[in-house]
């Protein structure tokens, strides 16, 4: 353990959001802290969620994606160690092992506080040939990079985007946007699986419709196998047999969290193998924390535990995990899911439970859905929106919101979520003072109309 | 009093908004009611506050201004009565007096239950030749009409507006649109007087920056005089000695409620001049009630009388009423004074208390005002807001919030307003799970940011 007057070494592993956030909170933290930072990449600190908007040509520089570089962390009295692989954490020792990824060197190092913030890394699904050239995974900046490339090659006209998740959203938009005729392909029945099935399909129409034939998507429906030729990837082959033409494929079938090392070093995993914390991100091992997409959530309304990545997320727990570990007391009890993507001009947003997982968990469902314009209609630039609310027609309670239009709706998912997480009842929510003006809503709110609409409903029936 | 199986009858008085809303309201509600609108105006149910962009030209047609005719009421079994001043309320005979304002003819009409829906009227200040031509209030329909036959004339450049709270602003924004060379004049030390002074003075720096020279805001000065040649104005003339041109002039220096006659026949006025109702509408008079521009508000932050008069909140209280006149049980709690408006691209909104208000009332306040992207930065449509949090330090609640930006600002107001609405401490706001995506936040989202920036404030003070 640390001597007094001695520098207490606090040691991160994996350097994406949740690391540098830690690094940087504790940064400024009254402490005499040596702090390490290792990650296995050649560059720490940046924005994965950007790299959809850089493959579509929005960002030109990719080094604007990087939010502080190791120098900027060095400057400040922070160690980062790039290429350097945690290979074992050593609970008893207080040390990890780590090797270095480019001269295969091991070395161990001492902790008395580690924080585990190893982040997820794409599933690659059992699909033959998926070797072949042109087909890529995006989580990194090098993915990003070469994906971009591709496309600006002019005989890449033809793509296909597996799995219809938010990543294969975005893809999408990039695709389109870069003139490609795009197909993707989702193996469950609606993409964008998270929401109710309902508003995953109208959401899959309107991105057909706002495509003019330049996009297919296909559900319900897997990828079996690639072919190729001169190792670079031709076609996709699915399980209906169907033999689609690609340039470029991308896979996006989702993610699972880099937690092997925690596992072996007897740190208790929860739900989807994500690494338990309780609300201080202590792990189950004394001195170790986690945070970002590496760990488990609590889940607000469900009370819960449930694994949901999100960089939101990981900013909230890595400051809190940095207070912790710096001797102080903070609390993070935990998350909506509240999330939201965009394919070209709409928006696509949630807070809180869907229907389908609110009945799963027991509640008393009851649920509006409506389509209105988002400011008053005789404005030229009013636009639909499409809300579902989901309550609780027992607790009166908002359970969730689902949003998404040309109009502006991700916003108003984020006043539902202030107000589920502040335990708002339904008969309160609907004399919510919103603001109101005719550029910028309807005299009574499409968000108020859906809570009316429940309440009207809940009264009758 | 109604006989038994006789319909009730309902008088409401007042036919812009909050009396409609009463009367759809009840015609939606099961009951048996003899419903009679009476207003002085030709027309029922138009947004007013759609006016400037009809100026503008952002409308074509005005009717579109128009929620619902006299016929959709009628033909649903409501009796809407055009040009009948209400000159009297006679509240132990259950009647009041109403003359047709083209023929001068007095009626006496009986009600069991009454709704005061009078709405407001612009103030006048005492400012010689006022009578001259092409001076104008705006407030109803032909307002709008004449103000805007009158910039459409080519011979029409120079504009003066009196007045900088939203309605001066709405119009400086019209007329601008519209090539005038404009100055707005507010006799008090700064425009949008309901803003902290400081975000006063940003907002006005920011208008006229946008503005290209064409744009002249002055303030700490007052209009004492109009000059003119053959009945038409042609000068503004101020306290300071200032001679403005000004082929057109509109006056916009506050509203005053309609409450005379409520006043006359014994029912409690509260805050300047309003009528004062209680949770249910309810005047102090037996079986009257008041809704909209005309009523006192509860502030839900001060827990004090104010009057907010608002189209959003007319809403609400018309709704309320009309449950209640029908017999059921309804509650509007209050107002939390949440508004936006617009200056050409820049959103102007607020919610809650300001600083200045807050201390006034007591509060122990700390703030914190930053700027900052409202997207993420490497997003090339990413654009400044500036949000300004108020708290109370010693009780950790959210008072009040005020944004403006060509970002997305106004709808993060909304989110702050949900979370006073419920009540919710700073240390559980600062961890609302708010949707994050490159195109639609930061990572911490800004009102999160501000939040943390007080909370670190709170802490270390």
């Amino acid at each position: 353990m640390t001597e007094k007057n001695q520098k207490q070494k606090i040691v991160i592993i994996g350097g994406v959001a949740a690391g540098p956030k830690i690094m940087a909170k504790l940064l400024r933290t009254f402490g005499n802290f040596q702090i390490d930072l290792y990650t296995e990449e050649d560059m720490i600190s940046y924005s994965a969620c950007g790299l959809p908007y850089f493959v579509e040509g929005l960002i030109e520089d990719v080094n604007k994606l990087i939010v502080r570089t190791p120098e900027q962390f060095e400057q400040k009295g922070a160690n980062v160690h790039l290429n350097k692989r945690c290979t074992k954490i050593l609970p008893q020792e207080h040390k990890i092992v780590v090797q270095d990824t480019k001269t295969g060197i091991i070395q161990q190092v001492e902790y008395d506080k580690l924080a585990i913030t190893t982040g997820a890394r794409p599933i690659l699904p059992p699909i033959k040939n998926h070797h072949l050239e042109n087909i890529f995974t995006i989580r990194k900046i090098k993915d990003g990079v070469n994906i971009r490339n591709k496309i600006r090659d002019k005989d890449t006209k033809k793509a296909v985007i597996v799995g219809g998740g938010y990543i294969g959203i975005e893809m999408l938009e990039a695709f389109f946007k870069n003139n490609l005729e795009v197909t993707l392909i989702e193996r469950k029945e609606h993409i964008l699986s998270i929401f109710d099935a309902e508003i995953s399909d109208m959401i899959a129409a309107e991105i057909v419709n706002m495509s003019k034939g330049k996009v297919k998507i296909l559900t319900s429906e897997s990828v079996v196998a690639f072919e190729g030729g001169n190792g670079k990837v031709e076609k996709v082959i699915t399980d209906k047999g169907q033999k689609i033409e690609a340039d470029i494929v991308v896979i996006a079938t989702g993610i699972v969290p880099n937690t092997e090392i925690a596992a072996d070093a007897g740190i208790e995993l929860g739900v989807s193998n994500a690494i338990r914390v309780n609300n201080r991100m202590q792990t189950t091992v004394k001195d170790i924390y986690a945070a970002g997409d590496c760990i488990e959530n609590f889940h607000l309304v469900s009370k819960n535990y449930c694994w949901i990545p999100l960089g939101s997320s990981a900013n909230k727990e890595g400051r809190c995990a940095a207070i912790n570990i710096a001797g102080g007391y903070d609390a993070f009890a935990g998350v909506l899911g509240s999330a939201v993507t965009r394919y070209d001009t709409m928006s696509i947003s949630l807070t809180g439970l869907t229907e389908t997982e609110a009945k799963k968990f027991g509640f008393d469902v009851i649920s509006s859905t409506m389509t209105k314009k988002d400011k008053a209609g005789y404005m030229p630039d009013a636009e639909n929106i499409t809300l579902k609310l989901v309550v609780d027609k027992r607790l009166k309670k908002i359970l969730g919101a689902q949003a998404f239009g040309n109009g502006d709706a991700d916003k108003r998912v984020n006043t539902v979520a202030a107000a589920i997480a502040a335990d708002q009842t339904l008969d309160n929510f609907l004399h919510t003072d919103m603001t109101y003006a005719p550029p910028f809503s309807t005299s009574v709110d499409p968000l108020l109309s859906a809570a009316l609409v429940i309440n009207n409903q809940i009264y009758k029936s």
